[in-house]
């Protein structure tokens, strides 16, 4: 067996197997397959894809190359939900607490942000003392003890994905459904929950831009994390504007505590109802309806916030800022967005949006980038909205000197009509 | 620019511009475009191909990686010929003494063998004192004087060719009908000549297995040259069996040596005076047919076995051996080979033979390899001849001691039929 032999396999469009993938990605972690012959398979997959055992084979060689939790201790409750990236996405601040107050465990491994899209560890650290790292015994002690616990990826979970990942992102090998059902399935089975809910978005915010991909790439995790014997929920929701109202960190923190406080409803409420009571469904195998109820009941009384201050206070964070979490971050500049005509909002580029909110400050352009925790943008206007001319569409906060390329930005991604847009669903379709 | 948006822009179906091409190609010469990417590229230029426009562009900046010769002292009469590979094929040998009896300058670069197919180069250093390395002005010079100089191709022309040819080769993207065109006319342009021929092979022991492939080549490369102002031809031949009787080095020579001195006839001659006369319609702008009594005429007279001489003798070979080639390598072991049954040779798997020459140490199988000049092949029959049980197929020359291995090899090439197999012409087409 070779590389070489591999990669032409690939190239004319033949399934490998788990020998030849276990060879290929053994080889590439150890440095001893350099990274022009992964390159050069990497793009034979883009263009010949892999079948559903290919991808599941390729996911289990991943995870073999790095450590793996063991939460078997949660028997049937341990949790953990996933969304492939979206704006305004701040669900895990809201799911995990809700999740928790119904009995499960997350004991969950969190990404930071890049690019467009935003990361819960960078949202949890807008919480002054929150540590987002902390040792093995303690994150699953807390898991255990108060139903909720949230750290930073580790490096030693499924090291293949972080190398095939960086020479993806530099190679235009990123855009290819088996190796981000494989990239995604990796860490989420390595992080060992026996229950994981899929956040599949789709849309101008997401990096699938139409329902189709969404619903190819969720069925594909599905029946990956089923083959390992996880109970496995994907719901695909729309991301062709952005979620609830806020982008940026703190912002989106506030947005969540307002979510679990019952101040605010729409679409972030319903789809973290959504995603948790879905995973309470798998969890505890009652219907989805039944478990919606027991979800709206845990956020209506209370319990759900308590378990967010639970959470917050055990790993370090200031419990007391959650009650105004805007106050520790008075120095943005805040700057109102008029509406340069009358009409309706036909359309978002939420991508757009979303690199608006790295312009202020909110997100990184590279991984070395530092945030402004206080930076992002509250949205007065979404899509479907009707604006007077003059009115606020948006709100942006900074402490860059010049907020007027993000102005300018923010303006030319909104598209105005005469008439309202079609209404699209919040959600698609959930797959199990 | 970015090597990532012309990966991207590669692998998503667009043509590349002249800037984008230049800047890969000069950045991966100058170590500033890694491997990966470039590997990347190669793989999307594998599935997506090339236009026209974009492999004569891709020609074009691969030349400016390096040095080019000036063959402009020759005026219109400095000639190359260049074949794709294959087996036996000694024509450089035969073709390069007529044309230049006939008044033309052959300054030209060779190779060396790879694999199943032989090259010029180590055919010539079967003749002691052969140097295949001199200097510029002495090259030029006897190209001047004697019409013929044949050396090693010099590491300074395209030095974009051998970096990404030996990535090609790792990496499973050397059968991309583009990348093949524009890594041997860079090379072509390069070395200078105004009149070049191309003899473009397909068949069992060609690169092209079919001539359908071969004519997209050779239309490619034709055009090419065109472009760059040469004179250009290209003749689509049949490799599906080996050409002449010999394969191996000093065999070889001693057949091309046969052919001059008008002893041998058939496949080796035919093409070789076909590849000749095309030379010289260019040169001298008259018909092929008016160019081909010409040639013959130069092989009957002797005219072109005295070229041989004169060369071989100006590039310090020792012309006396060449009245007897095969006496300076007595010591090599010969064992016939006897057919196993009665019947006609109705195939022979011509890349299989070239790597039994391979085995009897006439070729390599890596670039370290050293040769054993006197080993390789003398077919008695070929495809279409009758064989009886019993009769010697061929002669295996070699100083490895078990030769089983070649023999079991070269037996499982050879396909035997109750009926003679179609005839296949020596020549398919000739483009211009």
């Amino acid at each position: 067996m070779t590389p070489y032999e591999i990669i032409k396999k690939k190239r004319d469009g033949a399934a490998l197997s788990e020998e030849e993938l276990h060879f290929l990605i053994r080889g590439y972690v150890r440095q001893e397959i350099p990274d022009y012959q992964i390159a050069a398979f990497l793009m034979a997959v883009f263009f010949r894809g892999m079948t559903d055992e290919e991808t599941f084979l390729l996911t289990k060689v991943m995870i073999q190359s790095g450590d793996t939790v063991d939460l078997s201790g949660f028997g049937s409750l341990s949790a953990d939900k996933h969304s492939t990236g979206g704006v305004g996405d701040k669900t895990t601040l809201i799911v995990a607490p809700i999740a928790a107050s119904l009995g499960l465990h997350i004991a969950k491994m969190s990404g930071r942000g890049l690019g467009h899209t935003g990361g819960t560890v960078d949202k949890l650290e807008s919480i002054p003392g929150y540590k987002t790292s902390i040792s093995n015994d303690a994150f699953l002690a807390q898991a255990k003890d108060t139903g909720v616990a949230v750290i930073g990826a580790s490096k030693d979970l499924v090291p293949a994905d972080k190398l095939l990942y960086a020479l993806r992102d530099v190679t235009a090998t990123v855009d290819s459904i088996p190796l981000i059902a494989a990239s995604i399935m990796s860490k989420k089975l390595a992080a060992g929950a026996k229950n994981i809910v899929l956040d599949v978005k789709y849309g101008s915010g997401a990096f699938m831009k139409t329902a189709g991909d969404a619903e190819t790439l969720a069925k594909k995790m599905v029946d990956i994390g089923k083959r390992f014997g996880r109970n496995m929920a994907a719901v695909i929701s729309n991301m062709d504007r952005p979620l609830g109202h806020t982008v940026g960190n703190v912002l989106e923190l506030e947005e969540a505590v307002n979510v679990l406080r019952g101040r605010v409803c729409g679409d972030i409420r319903d789809i973290s109802l959504t995603l948790a009571s879905e995973l309470y469904s798998l969890a505890a195998g009652i219907s989805r309806e039944e478990a919606l109820i027991k979800a709206e009941k845990a956020l209506e009384n209370g319990d759900a916030y308590a378990k967010l201050r639970a959470w917050i206070s055990a790993q370090g964070g200031d419990c007391g800022m959650l009650d105004d979490p805007l106050g520790a971050y008075a120095d943005e500049t805040v700057t109102e967005i008029k509406s340069p005509t009358s009409g309706y909002i036909s359309h978002m580029d939420t991508e757009k949006i979303g690199l608006v909110s790295t312009l202020l400050g909110a997100g990184r352009q590279t991984k070395e980038d530092v945030l402004d925790l206080g930076a992002g943008i509250r949205l007065y206007k979404k899509t479907g909205d009707l604006a007077e001319k003059g009115e606020t569409l948006c709100a942006l906060y900074t402490k860059k000197t010049d907020v007027s390329p993000a102005a300018d930005a923010f303006l030319s991604a909104v598209t105005f009509s005469d008439r309202p847009p079609a209404k699209q669903p919040l959600i698609y379709k959930i797959i199990r």
